[in-house]
């Protein structure tokens, strides 16, 4: 054993990726589909143009950009759906184990999921083909992961909307198959909001399972967008986090307290205000009174978000990692969104370097993988070996090797925390200088 | 002229309340109501109980809270309707001047407006009842401000997802007859988005009037959230807000630089973390490219917030004020919610004290009145006599004589700003210590 591995601060960093994505081009999901629904399968390809006009009208898609993307990274790009390429571009990013999102084609949808059931999975689609495509994923997922099982955590697709029967039936599935996470709509759109009490046996599966459940960006009324590319990203991550108040507020959490719920590549900004805005809503109701409206809950939001939920941050912004103590440090998991371009892909380790370089090593320790680790169950003793192979050192990332400093100008931060728990009147994000 | 009047940081403040109600117990709105509605307004009526019993199922309403509160209240609550009383309750929080929105008894909704266009006001009523119940309390408010006209701006009830020709005229019949403002609903529902071309001549029209355009919470999609109340109120802020950016991001405020567009009694909490999304988004997509997807704006959101949008922040949360650089102080309304028991009323000068005493003088005056005079127009010197009298001085809310350690507390968190502008990695907020 080398000095440096004695020194948890000089150690490589083990980095988890809690959002990536993969799929195949879509014409090749065919092997995995039922074949009584290839003839609905052929309607779909036939649509694909369609989508994609729709997708550049809005402006989420881009001719010339799409040109270029392809052109710079044709050979990388296909580790959408080739380990051995994958695994090579992992390595390059410092990233030793990932979560599986569906849809590696994020510019041109050429690896979108049978009957638009990837990133777009909502409430609404047509049970029959929905399960039978998010099946037919997640059996080319399980394959996928197969090979190397310790560096992926593979999400199956969910249709939760569905008949609770075959939704129960598919977690177990899943899971039997080597699959590690369970990801539904954003948006039940027609059907039963998520606090329905006809989800229970769904949450229970998916406890009992130790399956995490985690919404994804993608889904979101475009229909009310018309052309207005901006309206769509400025809401586009309210959607897939609506459902933690829903779970939340009807006690789900209370009820299954092995369910871990997390919302993904939706940044995490918005977490300290909804905190604040729960914890003040219950801990008010219960000053004075003795009927509370909220008698399904047995403690406060943030107990349950402690406890049980987490987000996918993706590319963590510096604003963000200022609210970290608000947000809860271990409930931040970074992502790197390979193969997408509003990921760090191929650049992580220069853009790693360029957000936390000034943030406790302990602490990025903790939101680049360990925390990742603890919700995904990945054996962090099988990843140690790769992780020292590939992964940055703090140094790498510029972070001081005496951490007295960078300590001492989060205290006042860190010290503050939750302000509305510490009995703090303000905020103190940030910095002290 | 005394000495006090000569320094401006001794001198009372000149407050108003961006956000209060007023309306008629439901059944005297008859004779505000066109006669050939006089059969629909019975039946209306006659669904009063069932509304109520919604509101408890929901837990908005609690049987035991409203008995006390009608108790407790009974004389001050006849503000809501009688202008002498109003005045009464106004003067004795030191309040000079309100804009006034619909729905005095947010307890029992008995001053609900006609066929439900009160805060309920929504995208898809009937477009005959949303205009003849709008009408009917527009001629009953423009009545009930005309006495004393310097001291109420009326909120106009505007249901403009009708027929555009209807709602452009009822924009100036409501100016004419002397209301200053104009309330959409926050919802459309099944009608168009406000991004809509359909919805210019309204925007010009409001802008030609110099009526500020304003969503108030109340209305959500409550058919989703079962007997939840926490969920209704996790989002409810949400769906008066989202407005904002449908009218910013298809250019609405580029084509009408002189319409004003405000949101009320939503917080202000989430403003920042919208600002600097919109913000680097826009900017981030004018930073290398030729081709925008924002043509329709000519500048980044900050400037269009700063120039025309407003909050009508109500009762001002501490976590709100640490924020202020941020959202931007002269975009703070605060509003003391009278005669709602969620607002600061009747004990709004003891309120003021605990919010505002370490918040410098010179910005708790934009706050508490001149930002929303010069938004709804009230003529300040007319005031001035008034709130000389009844208004609170710095002094009651215990601000200091010498500001320079207040001023200095806060001097970091001024300059850091909008942090994304300033070029500052992290946001700085609250005070230094």
């Amino acid at each position: 054993m080398t000095a440096q591995q004695n020194d948890p601060g000089l150690d490589p960093y083990l980095i988890i990726s809690s959002d990536c994505h993969a799929g195949l081009p879509t014409e090749e999901y065919r092997p995995y589909l039922d074949s009584r629904f290839h003839r609905a399968f052929d309607d779909f390809l036939g649509e694909r143009d369609a989508r994609r006009e729709e997708a550049t009208r809005l402006g989420i898609r881009n001719d010339a950009f799409a040109a270029k993307w392809f052109h710079d990274h044709e050979e990388g790009l296909r580790g959408g759906w080739d380990t051995a390429q994958r695994l090579k571009e992992l390595d390059g990013d410092g990233v030793a184990a990932e979560v599986v999102f569906p849809d590696a084609d994020a510019v041109d949808s050429r690896t979108a999921a049978p009957f638009g059931v990837g990133l777009g999975l909502s409430g609404d689609q047509d049970p029959e083909l929905g399960m039978a495509g998010a099946q037919a994923h997640n059996r080319w997922l399980a394959d996928f992961v197969s090979e190397h099982p310790e560096r992926h955590c593979g999400v199956a697709l969910l249709p939760v909307t569905g008949e609770v029967g075959r939704v129960v039936a598919e977690i177990h599935r899943a899971k039997e198959s080597g699959l590690g996470a369970l990801m539904i709509p954003s948006m039940w759109v027609d059907k039963a909001p998520y606090h329905d009490r006809r989800y229970d046996p769904v949450w229970a599966a998916a406890a009992e399972c130790a399956m995490p459940v985690v919404t994804h960006s993608g889904a979101a009324p475009r229909h009310e967008y018309g052309d207005h590319l901006g309206i769509y990203v400025s809401e586009v991550t309210w959607w897939p986090a609506r459902p933690l108040w829903f779970l939340l507020w009807s006690g789900v959490f209370e009820r299954h307290p092995g369910l871990r719920f997390g919302v993904a590549e939706s940044g995490c900004w918005w977490l300290p205000n909804l905190l604040w805005f729960m914890d003040r809503l219950y801990l008010g109701a219960h000053g004075g009174k003795k009927l509370s409206p909220f008698a399904e809950l047995k403690r406060p939001p943030h107990e349950y978000l402690d406890r049980q939920i987490f987000v996918c941050a993706t590319n963590t912004k510096r604003r963000e990692l200022a609210q970290r103590y608000e947000i809860g440090v271990d409930n931040i998991l970074w992502g790197s969104d390979f193969p997408h371009p509003e990921g760090t892909w191929p650049d992580t380790r220069a853009w790693l370097t360029k957000t936390f370089h000034d943030i406790p090593v302990a602490e990025t320790r903790r939101m680049l993988g360990l925390a990742a680790a603890e919700v995904f169950g990945f054996d962090t003793g099988a990843l140690a070996p790769l992780a020292r192979r590939i992964g940055p050192t703090p140094a790498e990332l510029g972070q001081d090797d005496d951490q007295s400093a960078v300590e001492a100008s989060w205290a006042r931060s860190r010290e503050v925390g939750r302000h509305w728990l510490t009995d703090h009147d303000f905020p103190t994000l940030g910095v002290t200088p």
